[in-house]
């Protein structure tokens, strides 16, 4: 680290908010952090100095941008796991002495440490002693003390404990500086960093043991993989496993098939899904959902081909630089195709097969275009990982003039769509790095792109983070994270500004001056993929999706056979009314088909009985909520019409179903 | 020909009707059509004995079943074409002596013929000579002889005659006896048959002038093919040139790149059409309108993946037996995958996916499924022939006794399809040839459907022929063969039973009585083909659709930019009312704004000035029609969004506008 090089006397150091200080060299990130609040020194996890991670007690001997990392970064969270597997690994040692320790990481949620355990088999019984050890551990209030050695004593270290993993590790490893760290009577071999102390460590849950190839190659031994989660507050350990238990139960994978909206068939091929009738119904009123509202916003929709001429993404640039996530090419005649990984490059050549005058512009491209890209089987999972999937693509061909107005358009659209679903969002600006030297186009189009993203997002009053670093090559992007009904964040749609196809494609406009000019190209897709916003989709909903979505809306439940032709009456009114109906006529018993309709999330029945027959009335259940009462049968009907047509959300709905 | 080898003294010849008559053994067709009446004598062009085409004059000398063929059958066109090649070979020997002859057979529409015209090059423009000279051999009134040869007189005949394309085509003929036939001046190598009499053939067209190579093998000599067309009236050939003329300007190559309903880019590949903004709005229309129609029948929607693993073809058994119209199979771990060539057994693991009770059945799936298939470069041609198309796909799965219902609505269904569409159908029911063996399945169940398809035609009061021999291998099957507005036909709509693959996906459902049972299948598509459809569609209306149809239905025209702020009002009225509006906002003369608005096939115009502007009216113009008068602009908003509603027919539409 460049840091250690430095011989001056004090360091400047640049807050995120670009406000600098001068401390004297060696200051500590703990002593930074208490210059600004003694409420940030207890949070702080460790630090940020120069996009490098490091312990809060390290001293800092050069100057340097800085954030000091508490739980709520993730920078934070990953210090704080990091700590955990080591306290993992210090109360197996304690329990299961002789065990050989292989590594041990943070990851998205939690850590695991692979262990290999001899002879003794581990397995999720044997996880609440080993948490009970690490809490007793973690309440001894241990540092977590670095020390550096040389590679040879580090060597020497775990030859006497006879640990093989350890010293391939540092086989690896280059000559020169290795570190160790040690909290109580735990040693291992490590780069850091580490939270100060084990007591931040106040929850602690082991939530799976698996079994785990050292280095992932089949060929080693099999190792024993605990994976576990820590926080520094019981009440969030309390949250996530409510939130872990209701993901199970809304997990897409179980909902897709008890609700008929999907199956994978291993005949058909893994991580293709089939849309069942339900899923059908799901995904095309989406699809008609969007659709309308991009025809509103002067869209075009277009269809193109899943096959195409390996030229086009030669072209694009796109083969063979990703032919990883690509299916191999088909010969036909003496041509190359290949399964479409994208539908950019087929709307750039509809854009360029006629003349454009400035006039024209913007041209506005959508298409439901179905994209196949390799992945790994072992990768694949359900609906939200899979080998085939349909975007809601759409390509925005504008002057610069224009761009400030699509941005808003696009990003409107993207709340829009997003509010429907009572989704929360949070939009991150990914931005260039301006040291860096990879990306595509003229550095004036960037830094006014750049300039006028913000500026929309200022004028659209938007709360936004700017990721400096996350653009993309060929363009900045507004990436849109939203929150799932338990908490959970998702990246969804992204709108991204696109300077290279248009050079790739020789894609050109006449401008007023009567000379050719270059479009800027707008990649937009909201949902981004249907089939991966299905899988969120029910679990946000846990099935219970808003009446409009609903494959099914209505159960029609006459209480016995004769009164079957007055529910077919019924049934052939709402369908007129373009309600999706059910018309349960089987001789079975009104208990057993209201159970079958509340299994089956059917929003609403109406039970018809003889009271019914007489008055022209049904007696109206709502799925989870239980009886609404009776009502005259086309006053509920417009009642439905109505709920489907605003897009009524099922919180929303009940309330005015009570009040009615 | 086994009519040859009989002795007995008379024969016995059954009729189409199947009556019987009985006469004297060497009887001629002529005689038997004579015997029925002077007039079937004169039209007769040639007899069909026993599925073989003999000329009217050869003597029948065994039993069997007679179809005389007059010029409206199809037989009768082939006789007579076939005829007519000789004829133009005859003028052409006449017109360039030491000419040598290849081949010259009829086609679909005419005929052709190879001829080497040596250092002579022959050109459209030599045409009507040839022509002049064929009409004036007809009219020498000459037979058509036909004469038998031994083999060894027939290579001496061509030796001498130094015509070494005759020569190789004798050396593949066995021995035995070879037949020449002759008229005038001429004499063939020919298997025949003839008409009687050169004088039959009233009027001559001779089309094109083509080069074919030799045997169509490219290492040989190329050849000069001449195409020409013949009829027994003057009038038909007018008409024939009238409807050439037609089709020429109704080209959906030509308006389909006019209108922008579709592009080929050679980027992205040979026969994969990319559907443009008019063409999917049109697409889409054709869409719903068949999805909205089934769903009111019970179909259920699906969605599965463009390609699957090879396991599926092997099990339906198409692959490897069709892999000449499949693309090669894709390489994916260690599976191999295809691109989907039907969809038909994604749908069967779709049914079998569950255990389904008797009272579950028909199941009926629908998909808009694209499907992908190899054609040769050279057959490639618009959107009529293309390497990938959507087929409007559905398979119903039902038990024996819901067949005949079943076979009733998708026959309904179709026959409503077309209707919507003013193209009368013709209805051929395809059955088995009981002499063959070739069929799956079991035979009762071939008799009983094959009873019950004829029952159902009878029931719904249809024109039917039966063509036996021409069911698929897996079942009968009932094909459509529509008529465009300009008289060609195109077989569309199939409705196809299937006995074969519900055993071969195990595919079963419980019946009634407890024990487990195959479903039929119903294979059926009324449109066939999206692609090829629309193309059908666009040639049949000219591309001057039906107003639900129109990809653009209203064109406001302001007469000046102060107008234009209505216009936008407007605009937004009609599209709040589903209209597919274009507002020509442009600073150009009302002149030029209407003439483009015709070449764009709008429908309709409504033209806003001063007058419109204070009585909140518009001039409304018709396409190819012109003005149509002042109405309240809400009037006519309604009287639009009626015309659309009821998918009323340019025809019809005409009619009742100009009543208001």
């Amino acid at each position: 680290m460049s840091s250690e090089k430095s011989d001056q006397s004090s360091v400047t150091i640049t807050f995120p908010d670009k406000h600098t200080r001068t401390f004297p060299t060696g200051v500590t990130g703990f002593e930074v952090a208490s210059s600004i609040s003694p409420r940030l020194a207890k949070d702080a996890l460790s630090i940020t100095l120069n996009e490098t991670v490091m312990d809060l007690d390290r001293p800092i001997t050069s100057d340097g941008e800085i954030r000091i990392n508490t739980w709520d970064t993730n920078d934070g969270k990953m210090t704080f796991w990091h700590s955990s597997a080591h306290l993992l690994a210090e109360a197996v040692e304690a329990l299961y002495p002789g065990v050989r320790l292989g590594i041990g990481p943070a990851i998205e949620q939690g850590f695991y440490y692979d262990i290999d355990f001899g002879d003794t088999t581990v397995s999720v019984e044997d996880l609440p002693k080993i948490e009970k050890k690490m809490l007793e551990l973690a309440r001894t209030k241990s540092d977590f003390v670095r020390r550096e050695v040389p590679k040879d004593e580090a060597v020497s270290f775990y030859k006497e404990k006879q640990d093989p993993y350890k010293l391939e590790l540092l086989e690896d490893l280059e000559d020169g500086t290795i570190s160790f760290y040690t909290q109580g009577n735990f040693t291992d071999l490590c780069r850091g960093p580490h939270i100060p102390n084990t007591q931040n460590v106040k929850a602690i849950k082991l939530l799976n043991v698996a079994g785990a190839y050292w280095r992932g190659d089949s060929d080693n031994k099999q190792l024993t993989r605990i994976y576990g989660i820590t926080f520094p507050k019981q009440k969030m350990l309390d949250e996530y496993l409510h939130m872990l238990e209701e993901a199970k139960k809304r997990d897409h994978k179980k909902l897709g098939k008890e609700l008929g909206i999907y199956m994978i068939d291993s005949m058909v091929g893994s991580g293709l899904p089939i849309w069942l009738p339900n899923g059908t119904v799901l995904r095309r009123s989406l699809e008609a959902f969007l659709r309308d509202e991009q025809i509103k916003r002067g869209y075009q929709e277009v269809i193109t081909p899943h096959i195409a001429n390996l030229k086009l993404y030669e072209t694009s640039g796109h083969y063979p630089y990703y032919s990883d996530s690509q299916y191999d090419p088909i010969q036909v005649d003496d041509e190359q195709y290949m399964m479409k990984p994208m539908n950019c490059p087929h709307h750039h050549r509809i854009y360029g097969r006629e003349m454009h005058s400035y006039r024209d512009l913007p041209v506005r491209l959508s298409e439901f275009g179905t994209v196949y890209r390799y992945e790994q089987s072992g990768e694949l999972n359900g609906l939200s990982r899979v080998r085939g999937f349909t975007q809601d693509d759409a390509h925005i061909y504008c002057t610069d003039d224009q761009l400030k107005d699509e941005i808003k358009n696009c990003i409107d659209l993207t709340q829009y769509v997003f509010n429907t679903f009572d989704m929360p969002v949070d939009i991150r600006l990914s931005f260039r790095d301006d040291n860096e030297k990879k990306y595509g186009g003229k550095s004036e189009n960037w830094e006014r792109a750049q300039r006028e993203i913000r500026e929309v997002a200022d004028e659209l009053g938007l709360d936004y983070t700017i990721a400096e670093g996350e653009a993309s090559f060929y363009g900045p992007k507004i990436d849109f994270i939203i929150r799932d009904a338990i908490g959970r964040k998702w990246q969804l749609g992204t709108v991204q500004l696109d300077y290279v196809m248009p050079e790739r494609f020789d894609l050109t406009y006449m401008g007023s001056d009567n000379q050719k000019h270059r479009p800027v190209i707008i990649h937009r897709a909201p949902f981004g993929s249907m089939e991966r916003f299905t899988a969120i989709l029910i679990e946000h909903f846990a099935g219970d999706f808003p009446l409009w979505l609903s494959p099914k809306q209505v159960a029609l439940i006459p209480v016995s056979d004769q009164y079957n032709e007055l529910a077919y009456e019924y049934a052939e009114k709402l369908r007129e009314a373009g309600l999706r109906v059910h018309t349960d006529d089987r001789s079975e018993q009104i208990g057993l088909k209201i159970r079958e309709s509340e299994t089956a999330k059917i929003p609403y029945m109406m039970i018809i009985g003889e009271r019914e027959k007489a008055n022209k009335t049904v007696a109206v259940r709502k799925h989870k909520i239980g009886d609404l009462g009776t009502f005259a049968f086309d006053d509920y009907l417009n009642k439905l019409a109505t709920e489907v047509q605003s897009r009524t959300l099922p919180s929303e709905a009940d309330k005015k179903t009570t009040s009615n």
